[in-house]
This record gives structure tokens, C-alpha cells and sequence, in this order.
């Protein structure tokens, strides 16, 4: 398969992780003849410098053609605390987002069992969590119409759901649902908001057409607790922009192995794969990132983008494989050797 | 002292885990010489049996001339997955959150040393936990305009604030920080909504006034993590209605002793005061629910409402030596002996 993706490094330690997972993608490229071209294109506060903008019009063509896009992170220390500066590398991914029509942010936590003791929650807790949230990704409060009022002493923001918007994010949910444990949760604070009530009566719409898929709708608050208490009891989960944005960064730390989280963002045509952390300034241009999320992003992107399951799953293996023997960065080391982010990379790339 | 207190029991186990306060609270009074005068009022479900309405005028009354409100908890399983219901228990407690002014919500999280280990987190992460939330109450998305627009298909709700409702919220916050550990984190999204870019400047330009507390901004994504990670980093928390609803729950999981925390809401007159657990129908009657956290909000309302401390330590020092002597209900009984809601409550009220 001839696959063209685009390549955005991004900030901090996005450039570093990107390689590793470059070097790992031309390798399943290699032995299952494959041929990757690979586009790179500026974003966040990279493009910000190089161009003033931190999602140009170039970097969107690149994307637009692309097949799929592999995303590094985005964001740097210099426009933080600074909620009112002009121009800020996350205008950029919101902007990406909605002009590559990236309705769908899938979020999976699971346990690795070699790591599952680094969770802050108790093993018996978490063991056996294996969930996926559907976040909606271009629309709610996001991108609804804000503004201020009263010379500035009264501000809003619209929270706006169209019935399209909730029924394609729901596809995707009911769907994830079949081919995994057929639990669908649908998240909302219908008891209060109209736009909740919008999601929840278009959900209870679309469950006779999944008649296997058992359906259960929880208020936000309620899935805030439930997730520290019993995640192993979720299966997929479906949500609002707002909601996805709390509760998938509240789950992404349940598992213990946050920092080796993988994510997709996908639309009716473009995907995109990203690592769900940061793009963590401290470490950057250290080499001691952990890669591994990068990399499992990868892997989402060969089952999710081209249906390569085989590929993903060689790179599942051989991730599996760096944590039982310890051939990991600083961050999992644990008193035993830390392996340079380039080291890793290197050793997952020949030991596929 | 006199004090006229209304009397809301509510639905579920309320009116159970409510006597038992008034036994501590009259037993307080008869050895402080203070003179209680209760006064019952409908409101919940049992208001909507009685009267067709959850929060009635009668009862707002009540209130109003009150010096505090004591409340149990509402919400009736036969209105739940019925969020289009006309008349709900709900409606009723935002009815009362707004006619009585209560704008701060106080939403305390701490340890118990006896029951640490029921947390779902892992000891190291928690211990010496005891932070607060101030959550706006009566503004925001929960009292934006909401409604639907072509034929049904586009729903919408406004998150609209005003400076003065931040102001005064963050007033207590930070008033609340100095009595504390000096340290205040403004939650917010102002990386997204405006406003959250309203709070943080309302916030930003009242800290001169109070230049002994360290101020922090953090987004709700990021405190939705760190939460769970290290709860015991966080002092007072500030941040608006529907964050704080999300949160707030999220952080009563962490302590352990949900089951205990107490909460209060606060207006520039009214105040209330009640667990935050809710009705939990399944055991109304049974005379098995907890009644701790109502008694622990009772001590809250002589400490805020009264400004009666001795008062309230006496009330506190009684519960833990409850716990300590695991004189206790079925859910902290830990194969002990489980005594009934009625039973504590007697003793609590005979060991004071
Ligand atoms: C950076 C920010 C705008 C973004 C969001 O809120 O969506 C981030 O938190 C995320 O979840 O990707
Ligand atoms: C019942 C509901 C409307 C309420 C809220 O969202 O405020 C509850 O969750 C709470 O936190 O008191």
C-alpha cells in the first residue's frame, strides 16, 4: 500500500517522539512492503515563529491530501498565563480540528499489567480497565458564539449541539461498541442542559438500530466519580466536546500508563494520531521523552486509517516487549537502566 | 442564642439521616444554652406529592426567615431517565439555589485517619488531603438562556458571568484561603471560553488585596488529573457552576469518606447546609443510611451560619470518637458490628 502521511512534530518534545515513531512506521513499511511518504508540516508554536500562525494555510493542504496525519504536540511555556495573547498555539489544533472536520476524538484507557502499580488508584480498582471515550471534537462550547457584553463586565459562551453533530459521534460510538463489549455510556447533564437533552433523546433514537449494544446514560458528575471508583466497569463512553475534554484527561490517569496513551481524531475523510500528553517544554531537545505513546498512536493510525491490523499489532508487540524487558526511558525505568527516546526508538525499530 | 432553623428532609433516606442532626443539634443546644426552634418545610418529591411543585412558596418562606436551612437530600427513582419530566425534584433545589441567593457552594474534601483505606486511591496519594471548593452556585450555564432552535433539531445553552457573581465568589475563596493554607487555584478554561478569560482577570486583579495568598490558575482538564494524582497539593479551589458540579464530585470520591462530607451554600443572607450525598432510595426506611455527613453539616452551620465554634468542635470531636469507637452504620461496619441510622444518632447525642 503507497500511504501518504502528514508529519506534524510540533512543540517541546514532539520532534523527538515523531522520530521514534517515523523510525518504527518505515520499518513495519519495510516488512510489510508498504511505502510511506512522509510530509512534514509546521504547527503550534513552531509555525507561530516561522510563519505567525500556528495552523497555516500550507500545513492544512498537506493535511487535507494527506491519508492520515501523525501529530506530535503543541504548546510552549512563553504563551502560558497569558490567556489574552493574540496568537496561541491551541487556536492552531482548534482550527485544525474544525477545517479537517475531526468530529470524533477517540480516547482509549487501558492497563499495561507491568505497569498498572504506577496508577495512583488501588490495583483491584483498575485491573481489567480497558474503556474508550468518543469525545465530539468540533462543535459544543468550543465553537459556539462568545463574547462580551456590559463594556466587558459580562462575558458568554454558546453551547450548541445540532442533532447531525450527536448522531455521527453516536455512530461511531455504537459501532467501537460492537466490536468490543457491546456497553455503550452516554455522558450528559440532562437533568439541566437543553443540549444535553438534544444528545440524550438522539441516543435513545439510535439504540433499536444496535439492539445488542446495552445503553446506559449518566450525568457528567456521576461518570467524574464513577471513573476514580470502578473504571473497569465502562466500556465505551460517548460525550460532548466540554465533558470529553474533563473526564477523558481525568481517565487518561486511572491506567498509570498516561504517558503512554494513544489517541485518534478522525472525520468523514482525515484522521489524525497524536499521543494524548503534552508537548512538556522541560524536557525538550533531552532525549529522554518517552516515545511510546507516539508509537502506539502509530499503531492506531495503521487499524484505523488503512485497516492494517497485522501492522498494529507488530507494533503492539514490540512495545509490549521494550516494557517486560525494561528497554524504557527514565520516566518507567524504575532504579533499573533509562534508555535515551533515540534508543528506544531505535531498539523498537529492529526488534519488530 | 435563639435560632430559627428551617428543616428541608427531602426525599430517600433524607428525613432519616435529618432526625438524627436535630438530636445532636438539640442536644448541642440544651448544653450551650442556645435555644433551637425547627422549621419543617416540604420540598423534593414529597413537596411535588404534596403540593404539585418541588420547591413551594410556603417553603421558600420558610427559609427566607430562617437563620439557616438544615437539608436532607431530594431526587425520586421514578424521575430519573425522564429528563424531559415536566415537574422534577431538580428544579426545585436550583429554584431554592436562586430565590435564596446561594452563590458560594463550600464543598470541603478530607481525611478521616480511621478511613483512609476505603479510598479508592492509594494511601501515600492522599494522606493529609483537606482541601476546599468554592463553587459558584447561581450564574452560569446552569442559569444561562436555553432552548431549541430549527424544528428541534439545534439545542443551546449560554454560559454567561457577570464580574460582580465572580467577585463575590472569589471573595470567599480567598477569605476562606487566609483562615487556611494561603494558597487559591482559579479552575477555569480560559485557553477556550470567554468566560473562563472573565475569571481569570476578575481573579487576577483582586489578588493585590490579599498578597499573603499564593494564586494559581490551572484549566479543569488539568485539575480533573491532578485530583486524582496528588489531591493533597491543592488548597482552596474557586470555579464556576458547572466545573465545580464535576469536580466537586470527582474530589469527594478521593478522601474515602464520601459518605461524611458535609457541604454548605452561601448567600450574602441565607445559608444551607447539607451532606452531599443524595436520597439514595434504595435504603430510605431501612434506618441503615449514614447519618454523618448531615451531623458534620450541622457542624458546619454553627461554625458558619452562628459563628459558634466550641459548638461545632464539640459536634466533630462526637464523630470521630463514633468512628474511633466504630460505633458506625452498615457501610463503615467493616465486619464489625453495624448499628442502625436511629442508634447512632442516640449516641452521638448521649456522648456529647
Ligand atoms: C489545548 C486545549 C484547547 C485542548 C482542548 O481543550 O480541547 C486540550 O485540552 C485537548 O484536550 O486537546
Ligand atoms: C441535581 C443537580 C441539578 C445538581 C447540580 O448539578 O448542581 C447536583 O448534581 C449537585 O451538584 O447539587
Amino acid at each position: 500500500m503507497k500511504m501518504n502521511i502528514a508529519l506534524l512534530a510540533g512543540d517541546g518534545i514532539g520532534p523527538e517522539v515523531i522520530d521514534q515513531a517515523v523510525k518504527v512506521c518505515d520499518t513495519i513499511a519495510s516488512k510489510f512492503n508498504h511505502e510511506i511518504s512522509w510530509k512534514p508540516a509546521l504547527t503550534g508554536a513552531a509555525a507561530i515563529d516561522a510563519v505567525g500562525e500556528p495552523y497555516p494555510d500550507e500545513t492544512h493542504s498537506i493535511c487535507e491530501e494527506a491519508d492520515a496525519v501523525l501529530f506530535g504536540a503543541i504548546g510552549h511555556p512563553r504563551f502560558d498565563n497569558d490567556p489574552s495573547a493574540k496568537v496561541r498555539p491551541e487556536q492552531g489544533l482548534l482550527k485544525m480540528r474544525q477545517k479537517l472536520g475531526l468530529f470524533a476524538n477517540v480516547r482509549p484507557t487501558f492497563t499495561f499489567p507491568s505497569l498498572i502499580d504506577k496508577s495512583p488508584l488501588k490495583r483491584e480498582r483498575i485491573e481489567g480497565t480497558d474503556l474508550v471515550f468518543f469525545r465530539e471534537l468540533t462543535s459544543g462550547v468550543y465553537f459556539g458564539e462568545r463574547g462580551r457584553k456590559d463594556n466587558g463586565d459580562t462575558a458568554f459562551d454558546t453551547m450548541t449541539y445540532q442533532r447531525f453533530e450527536i448522531q455521527r459521534l453516536a455512530k461511531k460510538g455504537f459501532e467501537a461498541a460492537m466490536t468490543r463489549g457491546k456497553k455503550l455510556c452516554c455522558v450528559d447533564k440532562a437533568n439541566v442542559l437543553e443540549s444535553s437533552r438534544l444528545w440524550r433523546e438522539t441516543v435513545q433514537a439510535m439504540e433499536k438500530e444496535y439492539p445488542e449494544v446495552e445503553v446506559s446514560y449518566e450525568f457528567v458528575d456521576a461518570v467524574a466519580m464513577r471513573l476514580v471508583q470502578w473504571p473497569n466497569e465502562y466500556d465505551v463512553l460517548i460525550t460532548e466536546n466540554l465533558f470529553g475534554d474533563i473526564l477523558t484527561d481525568e481517565a487518561s490517569v486511572i491506567s498509570g500508563s498516561m504517558g503512554l496513551m494513544p489517541s485518534a481524531s478522525l472525520g468523514e475523510k482525515a484522521s489524525l494520531f497524536e499521543p494524548i500528553h503534552g508537548s512538556y517544554p522541560q524536557a525538550a531537545g533531552k532525549d529522554i521523552a518517552n516515545p511510546l505513546a507516539t508509537v502506539l498512536s502509530a499503531a492506531m493510525m495503521f487499524e484505523t486509517a488503512f485497516n492494517l491490523h497485522d501492522e498494529a499489532k507488530a507494533i503492539r508487540d514490540v512495545v509490549n516487549k521494550s516494557l517486560a524487558e525494561g528497554y524504557v526511558t527514565e520516566d518507567l525505568a524504575e532504579g533499573g537502566k533509562a534508555y535515551k527516546t533515540s534508543e528506544v526508538g531505535d531498539w523498537l525499530a529492529s526488534n519488530i
